[in-house]
């Protein structure tokens, strides 16, 4: 059998037949991989990193491309690599020839601006020996005169440029002041900047913004790298806490990727690094953990509960993130152990503590949080949607990468699809793949318990039986959706169904009488809500009450980072919301069980 | 002529005859060098390090002794150099055979331990699916319903291994609280450690103390290892300001040495350095800068500004001092520029802001603070004494090390003395100078100008005039004592006499109105006061006004480590008491010419 290859972040795997180079094995699943030289080891673009299996020995043209460091990692081009085993291959973005789709656009929220991080425009006396004051108190007493604020420190590593800062700008500066610390002088005339950040397992959303005028400079949207070392979370906490090492560089991975995303935005804008003074960043509670470098096996095990709940404000330099040398990271408060600052971040951009009425916030993903709000009275819980929606344990499954089919009908009995960037169809992303088994139910092939029903277009047997969406063409392989795939995809769906049905019971309110249900994350934006209704992920109501607000929990860092008022209010949010943790409810299996039918 | 050469930090110096080693220089000069071969370069304890000048290469025996890191350095064996031309040479503690006397103790003042640092044993429910409260939440709610705090922080580092360390603990730790932030958090039964430091520019006074006691566990005198590169502060700000490596360097020479001597304190009682969870430093204002790294080219030059003059506190680690992760290091605050944190720290130890009266404070150094408080009304001046009270610039001066002439006297026309350790005399340190001018003076040997009278027993010529102490002995040369060395003196104590005088004039009091005069420091606790008196550096008042309190700096730090009350009073001081710049003082030059004289 010719081994079996995972090409990860994107998600698509396949055989690599006898003969054929990674870089050919990547081209027959659709894994645009660059190749400028055609893929005959002369530009070194095919860069590929190999994290698992045996593969063919270092050739001298690796050597002209990769350095001796990268190699010791697992560094190869593509092109000039042979499997000998299974093998799981991670590809850098920079390989990549067609960027992923990464989610960082949402629904906007207006604030005015009040930013923790404020700036003052000082204009100062010079010393003289009539006025001996140091410059420290010198800055402190016009601060306190002009701008009434008392009792202010000032950071270290500030002190260090002070003296310098101020008599190069002759004394007149503006001064940053956060949460009672004069964290940064600048020359008259700077932007004072922020980052939110939305880290995700998968995926990362990063802005930069101005922080006086609340406007987004720059964004970016790009893959965890931890990826690498596990798609799913519980597989990245194992390796955390049976290695401390990888525990330090799953933090590592991300600070450089911060320090990295930050300075190329910052370089775009024509802003300095010196001017970023702040930083906000929601993630789920293991990604915080991760990301700040705390243990995590007690997440991992009953009764789950994090090490921190609180927010938290980290010097920036303690994490060794390249911004401003007084700048705090603030990092936005978790409810639970699976629900995090990411869930309350898409709380803040919801405006779900001040809208009235009853609503219903989802954020799909690995793990989908839940949070329902009975006229401003919220409960939240987490359950384990796990990673069927990102392709993943589907046969065809895939990211939503170009090439994915992310749209399906079947119109007089013929399959129709839509791909992302319209290119041929390598696989099926999450939306797509709720449309195939909504359409597959809707026209009788699929019954409501999720079984195939005997019919011309399903062939095979058992488990094995399977519905062919696009014929196989060329060297690829077709694209089928199987009785197992339904499996998986009935367990998803399932949890998230039962997250809401254990809400709506703990409330004491039926289904039709939520007002309002919001939808939130990237796959949660692209999903059709009728398929989604169809297969009963989401409860029977018209699809007018349903809102796909994309991605909420970016919009909620941003909201923090630009707003005083909302960062309190996250704080209130993570204390008021009521966490029920769906381990322990008494009719988790029956309700479950139900979840799992189709209609 | 042959080469002249400068051994620090003891301060002795001497013309290095030909064919002599290093080895032997020191020896004819009394600078006691470990040398347990016998000089034959077989054992390496002679280690030294050239500052400067030309010396012979480096030998094969010397790199049997010697790294090569070292070596660039300028370390070398003393028994194996031979001088070229004139040199400065260091002489590391380590290969000192007597260890110099470095002044730690002082007049202790009883304060009821309440320090910064609070330690509180909490004993905590472990979490359950009844209680998911995350570890930090736990610690906090138990610490706001027992003891009343509120609004805690946690210390990022301190969060990186709290899991672990409330789980090995069982639930049951100490947690330190400082300023409103849980720092440490330490196993059951631990005494929680602080060190206290006078920072000098020659010497370094450190206290390890039990902060829960108020008892001192171990103290320890050192000297300064900057003293290397330069022995007035002056020098060294000047070298900092132009080479920013060397301004670096002199950073980490405090901190090495600081962290060297906290570890072997912490050995000798038994005890851990993530014990130690507070440190506060008193130091002059140059420094103070120069240990935390600020700029100092502003304070060398009118108005002769500090950058910082309030009160710090820094994270140990951003220092790279290596105690409690969490731990801060307070530095007392700074007056003026050349009134810092250990002008302070004295005023404290001396009680001053609470006694009544009319007190004179003095701590005698290179500058010499002076602090006169009129019935609680104060005013402190800096006035520059230079280094003659060191044994600077004087022909046979030396520092207090043994062997120094520390107190003499002239009885029955015949010169008696004592040396420091009763070792064979090899210079004068500052209190047996003061001691010779003023027997001098009272013997009629030298005139109320300075001048000494025509007399058999003074030899020489116009300011090559001298007296001669001990007659050439061996190898050795006489003691003399010279015009020179008088005009030296009467500089250093003119300057003195001058601050007090001026502080005198400011308040409209006389001097017969003091009350008590205190004199602080290593210099001021060993001087004679009659011969102080006799040679006007003090106004003529009974000598049982003056009292002498020995390192009321570091006793200072001490208590503002143990005690609240005494910080803020710290703090207090440090605002209240009105700086007087002595270089803007009308009457300065005439008080000066005045204060040169004798008696």
């Amino acid at each position: 059998m010719s081994p079996y290859i995972d090409f990860e972040p994107i998600g698509l795997r396949g055989e690599c037949p006898e003969g054929n180079s990674l870089l050919d094995c990547a081209r027959s699943l659709g894994v645009c991989l660059v190749n400028i030289c055609g893929g005959v080891g002369n530009c070194g673009s095919c860069k590929v990193q190999i994290l698992a299996g045996k593969v063919s020995e270092v050739t001298g043209k690796e050597r002209e491309h990769i350095t001796v460091n990268e190699l010791s990692r697992g560094y190869r081009l593509a092109c000039c690599v042979f499997p000998e085993t299974n093998c799981k291959v991670f590809v850098p973005a920079e390989s990549l020839a067609v960027k992923q789709r990464a989610q960082v656009e949402g629904r906007e929220i207006h604030v005015d601006p009040d930013p923790a991080a404020r700036m003052y425009l000082l204009d100062l006396a010079p010393p003289s020996f009539k006025d001996l004051r140091s410059d420290a108190d010198r800055i402190a007493d016009e601060l306190r005169d002009r701008y009434d604020l008392t009792d202010l420190m000032f950071d270290y590593q500030l002190l260090r440029s002070l003296s310098d800062i101020l008599r190069k700008n002759n004394w007149r500066v503006l001064v940053v002041v956060y949460q009672g610390e004069v964290i940064a002088v600048l020359p008259e005339g700077s932007k004072s900047l922020g980052v939110a950040v939305d880290l995700g397992t998968t995926k990362i959303a990063m802005y930069l913004m101005d922080l006086e005028s609340g406007q987004t400079l720059s964004s970016k949207g790009l893959m965890n790298p931890q990826v690498a070392y596990g798609e799913d979370i519980m597989t990245r906490m194992t390796a955390a806490q049976t290695d401390s090492n990888l525990a330090e560089q799953f933090q590592s991975l991300i600070v450089d990727v911060f320090n990295e995303t930050i300075a190329e935005m910052c370089r775009q804008c024509g802003q300095c690094l010196s001017q970023v003074v702040n930083m906000v960043v929601a993630g789920n509670t293991a990604m915080h953990h991760l990301f700040l470098g705390f243990p995590v096996w007690q997440l991992g095990r009953a009764p789950y509960v994090p090490e921190v709940a609180s927010e938290l404000d980290i010097k920036a330099r303690d994490l060794g993130i390249r911004i401003a040398p007084g700048a705090y990271v603030h990092l936005l408060p978790n409810i639970a152990g699976y629900v995090g600052g990411d869930h309350v971040a898409m709380l803040l951009a919801s405006n779900i503590s001040t809208e009235t009425g009853v609503i219903l916030a989802i954020d799909v993903g690995t793990n989908t949080e839940i949070c329902l709000s009975n006229r401003g009275i919220m409960s939240s819980l987490s359950t384990a949607s796990g990673p069927a929606f990102e392709g993943a344990h589907l046969q065809h499954g895939m990211r939503a990468a170009p090439g994915a089919i992310e749209r399906f009908q079947v119109i007089e009995g013929k399959n129709t699809y839509q791909t992302i960037d319209n290119l041929p169809a390598v696989g099926l992303c999450g939306s797509g793949i709720l449309d195939v088994l909504a359409q597959l139910y809707q026209a009788g092939f699929v019954d409501r318990r999720g079984r195939f029903m005997e019919h011309p277009c399903i062939r095979g047997e058992g488990r094995e039986k399977e519905y062919e969406i696009v014929p196989s063409q060329g060297n690829g392989a077709a694209i089928t959706f199987s009785q197992r795939d339904i499996e998986q995809l009935q367990l998803a769906k399932g949890a998230i169904r039962t997250g809401i049905e254990v809400l709506l019971v703990r409330h004491g309110i039926s289904a039709s009488e939520l007002d309002k249900i919001i939808i939130a994350g990237a796959f949660g934006t692209y999903l059709d809500v009728s398929s989604a209704i169809t297969i009963g992920m989401l409860p029977e109501l018209p699809v007018s009450r349903v809102f796909q607000v994309g991605n909420a929990a970016g919009i909620g860092a941003k909201l923090a980072l630009i707003s005083r008022e909302k960062r309190d209010e996250a704080q209130y949010l993570a204390r008021k919301v009521q966490y029920i943790e769906l381990a322990g409810d008494p009719d988790f299996t029956s309700v479950f069980a139900k979840s799992l039918r189709l209609g």
